[in-house]
């Protein structure tokens, strides 16, 4: 089962090495991985979606709460998830296939962000589900090149990861 | 100064904390670092931002070439990039405020994925300085809780990091 654990960590060298060496020596792969600031600049969250069962992600919470830059620790309840990444696609498109590009772009909620003569860059930001849709839709044109960010997510309502440590 | 560093990886465990021990034991921190899938499911992309000169990037091109999970890595030139980033903000919001945030959402572009009685949360994907926008038009508002995805980036153009590795 995917588990979605939010870490908010001290933001320095070495922490992410840490952090993922933690994961990788009990065998566990990180499905996706972001890392972005949020308002405080010394304070960095990480994002890390990992497959396994409760028994081992408990242990994993365990371990990551021992290390001396992590702040907080908390693993999102599947229902109380929301859960959202982006991608940016490169697809193949002649003139007379942009307008078909564009509905699907228009319908989806995606942007287009670049054209060349014959390419289009998309940018679609949505569930993973939908991200995995749009890509589908976009696979009948040639798909050049696909980056995605792995997935950010917070609590529904008004629960954060912890009140106390956040000073915004 | 900033580098974005593309880097395509064979998507086993420990090749994330290689990576990053990489980067630590130079002293680099990252600055942000997305991974996520590609549509080969064997394959992840990472997106790494770093501070540093252009000779220690070009080393530490180097060094992640040497990597055996390593497939591809590339520097994406500065003038040449896409790059985007997708926030989630968890804002308080009283009823008759709610009015304000949606216009400011309207405005920039970003989409309200969550309520509760006293919260809004927003979603809104572009650029890194879009995104330090978005949040400091918010910030008027008490900000609950932020998460970012760290940057992805794509060449302009039809360029592509490596089309004899990609069997899209």
């Amino acid at each position: 089962m995917k588990h979605t654990i939010s870490v908010l960590v001290e933001n320095h060298a070495g922490v992410l090495s840490k952090i993922s060496g933690l994961f990788s020596r009990r065998g566990f792969n990180i499905d996706s991985l972001a890392v972005g600031v949020t308002e405080d600049a010394g304070i960095s969250r990480m994002t890390i979606v990992v497959d396994g069962d409760d028994y081992l992600v408990e242990q994993m919470e365990k371990q990551l709460n021992k290390l001396i830059d992590v702040i907080k620790v908390k693993t999102i309840t599947p229902g109380q998830i929301i859960a959202r990444e982006l991608v940016l696609v490169k697809v193949s498109s002649t003139a007379a296939q942009r307008g078909e590009i564009m509905n699907i772009a228009e319908i989806m909620g995606a942007s287009i962000i670049d054209i060349s003569p014959t390419t289009l860059t998309l940018q679609f930001a949505d569930t993973a589900e939908q991200v995995d849709l749009f890509e589908k839709l976009l696979r009948q044109y040639k798909i050049r090149e696909v980056v995605r960010t792995g997935t950010v997510a917070l609590e529904k309502g008004v629960d954060t990861i912890d009140q106390k440590v956040r000073k915004f």
